[in-house]
């Protein structure tokens, strides 16, 4: 006989799953203490910043991560980075308390009531056990189902009491030993089918998606599109939580526009699009028109049966990325006598100004990132400056929310931070992005991970103000936001901070900033508006 | 012919919801602007921020509020809150925004798939109406359905495009002018048999729970109870977001223990108890043991068939718990010729030692607490040493999340304060509760709004650490918390903060801070542990 807590325990190490985020309370205590000492528990004041945390780890290790929340109200603080975590196909455990099992049928305080209906949207299988024998296995199912293509997070909701529990190895011994594994291969017609159409094309182009990199795409994607001499376009960055191609590539175009109408003009002239990696498409905002061109066909290639049933146009192959392409690369070893791609066209920064652009501070960042550092970005009125000003080179070194919503950049920096230890992490931040999670920054200091944020401080939502003059709205409230301080808030949770003003100071504050060891912030007054290069 | 926009807001203003509460974006914007002139926004900077300050002012004011959030990712933040709300009772009007129609079935960027499906558990009602011209409707419904009781949330999704659309007066005119009503009185025949029940009894008692408050309830309840001789005691503090009955009257006993054995033992040598608007009973934590002592029933008056169907024990009477409680009073007009209620017996105050305790905290706030104060309650270490100490004694003078969740106080107090800007608010928070909501800070700031907060901090989750105790659980991580200073991360929002250490340090710099005009804040150190007096 074992406890249900010592079979989970043996579970969670034999996959590697020994660091744990969360935000304790007391329906967790019981799994929580003693915590073994080959263990780490890393704490989030807020569940948004635990989940965020751990989203970031997981995709950065690549391994199943585990984050434990509080029971009804906990796991409601998280669902929104739940949400991102979802977008962002991060592989999550996430386990949270519930009362004890004699007292939910009437409801005691803090019952999570119907617990596996909230996060369901956005988990891929959700489970509370009937008996408190099944918990490891139904920590186990979870892991798979979080594991296995597309990967996202999975839920499970645990009596408080049931860690105690004796169980018999009949219970838990099978089913924690079970390996399953998912990544597939199309079928060899399916790939000679697609090569068939790709050497047939005249003007075939490539759309690189995010999970390239999931999959470790890049190779293979950069070994096709040189063999069969394509141009590159980065998925909309809307949903483009990871990059799946080096942007500094001659092959490299640019990143495609996150709207139906120009995305459709961008890929005018071509007579098949090859999307890799990328839900066709993660549109916003909304400017209607055709889906494509006349005269071009698409084709994706997914590891998400979701991405692939719901594009409104366009074939779809539904297999791992990295697996496929490397397929098609080995089956169009012939040359092609197509023309080289073009030479990228460059989109204009406006000129300097008085005040400092999001363009020009990127332009800085650029000049000091170092050469294999992380980025993290979550600055809404600059995503497409920062891409067109660092054009990332390798692979995992960007991480965005996938999904639209704001929380995720500051809280999952630190989880990548943790994830990979030798590379240094840089977070963009809006200082309206950074208070969705502002606490991390607690986080950050409490444990030395030694994040470098740069927070660009415009005074305003800009990129509300750019989507109303769109939506040709005026007059709407809340869109400025004054008095905000990211470096005094952070300062207060012991993140030592600066704030700059101008070119030289950015580019002396950053310098400082990553020569140090521990987290270090930079906040820097920038112009309002939005700024794409 | 007029739009969706026009006639929701026509349907707002008609029942008085011109304060929205909300965190905006891109889907939200075509309702928000141009804001009509009689209404006003409160940004919170976080949509837990928003919902609990939508929360407060719900209560505080009596009436249906609307919060206004963002799509899938904006919802997802403010779970744990319309959780907290649901426990609360707070008849809230939950709009988020949707994709625009044309997107929703191919999931673009920001969907919120199965948009009801998330706050299902928490929301009387969720709806996402199949056109356009239903929206107004829609939002009726919901607002019916947030005021009837039991109040609490409900949620309409609301797709982005629909607001500019035109609809006919047979879409809207006659359901936006509908008026719903449903407190209700108990049958007659019921009536009496309960006073034929309480005459009997020969050593009845009387628990006061949240939804006297909430009812309007406080006379009726003050002179049935000194009518019929009946010691008071308060529902546990756990789910007793209001208070019932003055806590300085001579029948008050004190706050029942939250937990079953305890619970019963308070109970022991009455032989009928009678609950008034209280669920039975919000236990936690688990120490199990009979429910009620031997030869005692139990009869509970509640407006809400769920609090009644639940129950472990006793009998129930669905109904308005202040008509109730009148209809009693009026049937009881005969004189009992029990003996009066014995005194209070006092809980005892620790001996002072080096450092401050919460419960001495509390004695000086007791001290300087305005006559017509409200208290915003999130300090678990210190819940019943305030309530002890204060014994407030007026109605809608107490809020404290009743589901058990943090996150609540800080951003409540707002809300009520914006609801009752007449009367003082003293938001009491520990530092590790502050953090769940922490930006509310900034809105604090922002609106000029007048709290004064007090914050304890102890360095630790304290109530975790006794709750481990009682589980017999040891070495469970990150129950320190080192290094928080909330006066400083309030300063960085732009509350005038000080922290003080010392009785006579937090009574000057409490007193002067209720001498000042905007938001201020005083944050003590106090000693480790749990205080209860």
């Amino acid at each position: 006989m074992t406890s249900v807590r010592d079979a989970a325990f043996e579970l969670f190490r034999e996959r590697g799953m020994t660091t744990i985020f969360g935000n304790p309370g007391s329906t967790e205590l019981a799994m929580l203490g003693p915590l073994p000492e080959d263990f780490r528990y890393v704490l989030g004041l807020q569940e948004a910043v635990a989940v965020g945390m751990a989203d970031g780890f997981a995709q950065a290790s690549g391994n199943v991560t585990h984050v434990n929340l509080h029971t009804a109200p906990g796991l409601g603080n998280g669902v929104g980075a739940i949400f991102t975590a979802r977008a962002n196909k991060a592989p999550l455990l996430i386990t949270a308390g519930q009362q004890a099992r004699s007292l939910v049928t009437m409801q005691a305080n803090l019952t999570n009531r119907d617990a596996v209906e909230v996060p369901k949207p956005y988990v891929k299988w959700g489970h509370e056990p009937l008996r408190a024998a099944d918990v490891p296995f139904a920590l186990a199912q979870a892991i798979h189902h979080a594991t296995l293509p597309p990967k996202g997070p999975a839920f499970v909701s645990i009596p408080m009491d049931d860690w105690t529990s004796e169980i018999a190895p009949v219970d838990y011994v099978t089913h924690i030993a079970r390996s399953v594994a998912g990544a597939s291969q199309p079928d060899p017609a399916q790939v000679a089918a697609l090569a068939k159409r790709l050497r047939a094309a005249k003007r075939p182009m490539f759309v690189a998606g995010p999970e390239i990199d999931a999959s470790g795409g890049w190779d293979a994607a950069i070994e096709l599109v040189e063999s069969q001499r394509l141009p590159v376009w980065a998925s909309p960055a809307t949903g483009g939580g990871r990059i799946g191609f080096p942007e500094n590539h001659p092959a490299f175009q640019g990143l495609l526009p996150p709207a139906v109408a120009p995305l459709a003009q961008t890929l005018a002239g071509h007579d098949l699009v090859l999307v890799a990696g990328s839900s066709v498409f993660p549109y916003y905002p909304n400017i209607p028109g055709d889906f494509l061109p006349d005269g071009a066909e698409l084709l994706a290639i997914t590891s998400d049966p979701d991405e692939a049933a719901r594009a409104p146009m366009g074939d779809a192959i539904v297999a791992d990325v990295a697996l496929t392409l490397r397929a098609l690369v080995r089956e169009l070893s012939d040359p092609t006598d197509r023309e080289p791609p073009p030479a990228r066209v460059e989109i204009e920064a406006p000129p300097p100004g008085d005040e400092l652009t999001g363009g020009e501070v990127h332009t800085t960042l650029a000049e000091l990132f170092p050469e294999d550092g992380i980025i993290v970005l979550e600055s809404p009125s600059s995503t497409s400056a920062l891409r067109n000003n660092l054009r990332l080179a390798r692979p995992g070194s960007y991480y965005f929310s996938a999904g639209g919503g704001l929380g995720f950049g500051l809280a999952a920096a630190l989880g990548v931070q943790l994830a990979q230890p030798e590379r240094q992490v840089v977070c963009v931040l809006g200082e309206g992005s950074a208070q969705y999670a502002i606490t991390a920054f607690w986080s950050a200091a409490a444990y030395a991970i030694p994040v470098k944020f740069l927070v660009l401080r415009n005074h305003e939502y800009a990129i509300l103000k750019w989507f109303a003059s769109l939506e040709n709205v005026t007059g709407a409230p809340a869109l400025e936001l004054p008095r905000l301080d990211v470096a005094a808030t952070a300062a207060s949770y012991g993140v030592p901070s600066s704030t700059v003003s101008g070119r030289e100071e950015l580019r002396d504050g950053l310098a400082d900033a990553l020569a140090q060891d521990g987290p270090r912030l930079v906040q820097v007054d920038v112009a309002a508006g939005m700024t794409f290069a």
